[in-house]
């Protein structure tokens, strides 16, 4: 069995029911998600071994994150128990013409105020085969930038594959500080994840004729991309997810992986939309779980894509699915037939 | 800040979650809806002043009625507090070939029974720029035919624009009584709104080649019964909403502005539906607000059908937008992608 | 007014709310359900009288199955009421290119370990124009072949029309025990229904040319198994659903009667799904009701399709549609508009 | 096995979820309920044959009450269907010393506006033992204490039983009204059932000393109340609830059975509220019932009031009790111990 | 009518369903909340013209908070809508032996991070007859404190009775510091409120012999108290709750004016606790009604308490009841009786 | 940190909402408990390592018993997954003079069917200091009581703390098989447990003066059973809880500890009860981790008596309380005041 640490936030994500709008919301289902966490959940229902490493408070708020990846089954020890807040976020589900909205509220998180000496990244990282961080985490600000860089010198000494996924997010910093850290912190990165946007927005690398709006994919240009960040960055493998929005109701979805100079593209699916927010972190989950496991390139994309795809049907940010799950549907069941 | 006045009936409006038929129902959803009351919301949440005139029980369930109003902001100064009782009525949702259901129970109404005395509308009108009634309230019998007319009597004195929305109900009177009472009151009205078939049910005025049935529309009729309806009654604007019912979970959506001899056609939408009750009301609610806002007719025409599109995707009868909102789905998008 | 009685299991359904997965829920809808208790329900809302058959035990669960037929007016009076557990099943619900999924624990329930003299079938069957049961029914095991056996030439005694849907659960028993036993009870079947599977596992009938998983179908192979089962059993008419399964959201939906030797096709219905379990033994239930009314076969086999589609569009197992509503979707009104 | 019939209103209760108030409810719970249809569920789960007659309308909702009474297993046969709306009532659950209000709708209902003619009272009354009716039925008006007083006659030409809750409301007629009518009404009347106040407001008739609200009774002197009522009416018994109401959440209910010159005191319960609405009419309930069955007087008033100390432990007006439950309260088992 | 003027913070107030721990909850009951911004939804029940001050963001978790006030009837057109965040905070509902738990998580919000110059005093003072304000306030710290001494500062110009709930929040503030910016701002302070443990923490000024987890009262030591907070800071009255803790189910509840140089005390209250949060605003709210209506201190006293009292059996923090449910509590109607 | 295992069946609890009766539920909330595992979880979170071994289906049900636990750190390694169906229970909780009702469908499970070969004891119980079951385990029948002694026996190897909570349950054997079973197990115990009734009902061994249905407790005579059964199996220490019935909404709840010849007796706490089921559980648990912690006997059973308390005012059978929170209420804090 292999391990894989992940790095981040998780949050505390509060939606109303339903398609109902903020407004309308006495009450909020309670979830706990962050990009990096999410991965983790993913490759703990995988059956792979899991562990996230964070700063919660230690109130019961921070509690209830702990518990909601132990019962999945992740390894919960790295969760240092100290200091402030717990970031959360808001989300409204759109529908049709109508877009889903996420209202962030994760200033002055224990995450985001916590020192270089919390965490012991020879111990944390100790048995690991993989550790995956995202762009947000460096977001976050504070000293999280030198904290990822601690644990990325780490794993090159001890010899772990690292994946990163870029994230952009323009709430939490510019593009131009983003570029600066992030270009510092990819050159330790072996597998490089991006959606359609954030390479050119955080290194201005981009695909020509793609039009986010139109639903339409240009699933050609962002092989040049792939190319450009290998290049610049040194990666060993960089996986595009391919997003078509019809409508906040239906989505295309697809990915593409660029390795050993050639580029794997992935069936198309066509989603009904449950719940599209953690779709790219569950690809994430997928692509590095089929890497763990040696699959062909082709089948770590049709994986990955699979995986998030079955994610987008369903509830919160978490990508509740096996392994079984996602090979029952790379092989083609995907009429959703009822299992007896 | 412009300010309107809206006038008509509020309801105790009964639903059963989700797809539930009313058999299988222990629960029931609590908003509080009516045509003219639905008009006053969309203006609050589009940052207009509007204030909205009614009778209602000085019981605690009266006072939900005022409160969901207050809720958004509606001037509720003039929902007098005294008499009979709520109205209400219950709907259940269809999905696919099941079409949605409304059972009515709103004989005996406060407002059903009010007297002229009861509305002092010198001081009502005060200051308003818009006032907006719908055909159901004249049908609710009674006075109220007298009191609408003692409304627009008082509008025209006080140049007072004012718009009306046909809204034939068969439930509450029949052809005949509808075509003599609201010929008597539209000849006041500037601009007068109607969906494809109350023109016909009113006042016998017809497009040739229609079958609401078929999921198809026949745009180019519309432009005649407009046509007809203006020089019958002398309205300044004419504005028919375009639904092709393809089922019960999916509708076309648009609409055409007929002012100065010209037609205006919106684009047309493709809606998922989340709750269509409340959807030609939204649409008059865009229509009165551009129309405030001094918008070109292209413009007003786009700006209802967009609104009402979005509201559509929104639970219960109010439409819970703001300007910026319909004004990016005018813009263009439609993709329904997350906003961050 | 005719008089159905259908013996079989009832059980209790568990399943989370909404599209939540079983490792999400913390809370199970509890409805009632089986089979034949489904096709009861479905001919007690069309207005016929129905009774159902069963053994459930003495507590307060198993009066909650009384009570959930009792709702709808069916005649529980031959429930007995004694024994072991209540069987029950676990429903996931799925989206998209997620498949439902059911979990069934119903070994060791009352009606499975129930005996011959447990049910008196003269004084059960006495007034009764129609007998219906399910190959899930003698799958249960223990006496239960024999019970049924025991029901069926009382019903050939008193000239009672016996239907059954094959129904086979590959759970419960092997294709060759069940080849086995239908084998010996199909002789006294009038009507006889299959979905497209059910005639190849029980009986190794086989359609050419049919690929469930494509969401295509091949209506025509049909009347070739339809054929062979008549001709094999003696059968009066066989009736076949045609699912073609686009997704778990989507289906298309059909059915073929085959009868007198001629085949009637009904139209398609495109179901956006809300709830598809419990879509066969609605069709069943259309299927017996409109024999029972003497109907045409071509409309027969359109009023078991329509039926069936609209239970497709409602939440549960049990059909909660009126004969009208039935009538209207048949008529062509199929476009979803409000019924106010 | 006896057979009851009842005579009244059922209406659509809705009442907000646990303790929040009216201004507070964006959700009602949906019951069905009404003095006589209560009795009449009452009956039927102690294993009693009870029928209910009143109309509700032929719609949807209509049929959500006849379903409701279908569920216990109450004969519905005589529910006729037609006419106007169906009543309904709003209800708020009180606390401590805030206490629970009931808003009543039901002016204009299908049952206050039926007409003699609706009622074959011949047929309705056929192989019944008992017939029970309250006051509420012949204050709705209308041509209703003329049926009131055609079933009465048609009782006492089959040999029927009568019992007869008082159940004064002051919203729907004055005390002259009540006093005029009921007196042609109650010497029909074999059992005479009231609470604490209904005799002095129906016919003035007092019990000295008694302050409801300081939650002590004065039961001596309901002894001389029920026995100037036997002697004005000529009813074999008098039976009057006791209550104390210490507050919103706990209350002392007795009850005392007057009958052959004798009193017969029950004993007293300090009951933990859950819902007290209904609680009068599961104690006519279970007063007919223990009636029915031939027990002893002291018998009759000790499961009258364990059965009505039960239903206020329960949600909603119907008391879900079996004879079996209200036996083992009465046998001295009030402990509340866990029956595993 | 009397119009007052609140000012303070309101957050987001997330609870557990019922009496679920925080751990148990995948679900949060959304309600808005704040010391003064209950007291002004209090006063707008009660009929008085309330306005509320703050600054929330501009987003939708913003207006939900405004809506959440105008719902109420409170003036909201002096929230200010930027900055940062919305505080928020967590309860969990305590039973029996169980206390109930708070969570804040109000740093860096909105209204903490206001400036004087956000604040237009002589324009929001326009016309009020009374200001409100809570020692929380101040203790948000940044530019609060001085904030808080404008408006006093124009209070006094104005000649408007200004009260203040001292309300310590050891979280927020030490005791020193605390006692050092309340000594500089309660000199403007006409009516003092505090409950039994306040004035020792923010003034150590004490009352000797009591013992709060005991559960009984020490009523004359708090005479004591409230003659050395008059005497220091020159107010005209002070107000004092007496609360005894028995259980986290139930408690005693009573207060204390003192006024004039004479104590008057309240008759106490034994509360069943529904929600006992928002308990003490509630005094506050019901005290400057009763004082702006000009009540003599005995009524004064006893309006607070039984405002107070109601409230503690009403979920979430506003008191949701009207002047007349007040009335009939002071008038001895403490028996829950059924309002129908 | 201390290691306890402990070993049993965990189920599927299923229960109504509030004080719903099954008859009126259409939902269950649906949790995971069983007498071993609830010990195991209150260990979990008063921070000892716990561990809970089984046997439960391969399938989701299945799954979401091992998540339930892993979400509070109980290690599930030992939860074997294979063979027949998930065990459950229905719970209807009662209130005031209503008892709460509990129905099993537990026969057939995969722990009932579990084989002596499926546990490695010695691997299982590497590195424990206690080791946990109680009399439900070998009451299942088949390997079972095999399968504990196997346990038993190595944990007498192993030096390991066995404590036994004998929990008679009549449904699932007669006391004569009960005797003899436990007879061969328990002199392998070290700690034992009971209630008031289970060391009559399993070895006739009975106190004196005890009226259950009283709500008083003969204290004294418990200290007798407990000296009879430490003579009789050489137990190190026996504890017993000592209930006291006031009804079904209030319980006294004590506790009395028998070790070196002494006895202590617990305080006596009145509870408010929210969910009394688990109560003994907990109880077992609160001693567990007081013996390991190396308390004092009279604060052993402080300690055990104060947690079982705080669990019944707690949702579901898991006690979800901190080491901190039990120590809070054995120092006195028992006035349930809010923590802020």
């Amino acid at each position: 069995m292999k391990k894989a640490v992940t790095f981040g936030e998780i949050m505390l994500r509060l939606n109303p029911e339903g398609y109902l709008r903020f407004v309308q919301a006495d009450k909020f289902e309670a979830s706990y998600a962050g990009g990096e966490a999410n991965v983790a959940v993913s490759l703990a229902n995988f059956g792979d071994e899991a562990a996230f490493v964070t700063k919660v408070p230690a109130h019961e708020v921070g509690q209830c994150a702990v518990n909601a990846l132990r019962h999945y089954g992740v390894d919960t020890r790295y969760m240092i128990r100290d200091g402030a807040r717990l970031g959360l976020y808001y989300v409204e589900k759109g529908a049709s013409q109508r877009g889903s909205k996420v209202i962030y509220d994760r200033a002055g998180s224990a995450i985001a105020l916590a020192k270089r000496e919390d965490f012991d990244w020879d111990a944390i990282l100790d048995g690991a085969d993989w550790f995956h961080w995202t762009g947000i985490t460096p977001a976050l600000g504070g000293e999280l930038p030198e904290i990822v860089l601690d644990a990325l010198k780490k794993c090159r000494e001890k010899g772990i594959t690292v994946s990163c996924d870029l994230n952009y997010r323009g709430k939490l910093w510019s593009r131009e500080k983003a570029c600066e850290v992030m270009g510092r912190l990819v050159p330790y990165v072996d597998v490089l994840i991006a959606n359609e946007e954030d390479a050119k927005d955080v290194f201005g690398i981009e695909a020509a004729g793609t039009d986010i709006m139109s639903g339409k994919l240009n699933k050609e240009g962002y092989v040049d991309v792939a190319e450009q960040l290998t290049k610049r960055f040194g990666c060993k493998a960089v996986a595009i997810t391919l997003r078509g929005s019809i409508s906040a109701s239906e989505n295309n979805w697809a990915g593409m992986l660029y390795t050993g100079g050639k580029s794997y593209l992935s069936r198309n699916y066509l989603i009904k939309l449950v719940d599209r927010v953690g779709g790219g972190d569950s690809f994430g989950g997928g692509l590095i779980h089929a890497m763990m496991q040696g699959m062909e390139p082709q089948d770590v994309i049709e994986f990955a894509v699979a995986a998030s795809c079955l994610k987008q049907t369903i509830e919160h940010d978490f990508n509740q699915v096996s392994e079984k799950d996602v090979l029952s549907l790379m092989g083609g069941n995907a009429s959703g037939r009822v299992q007896r």
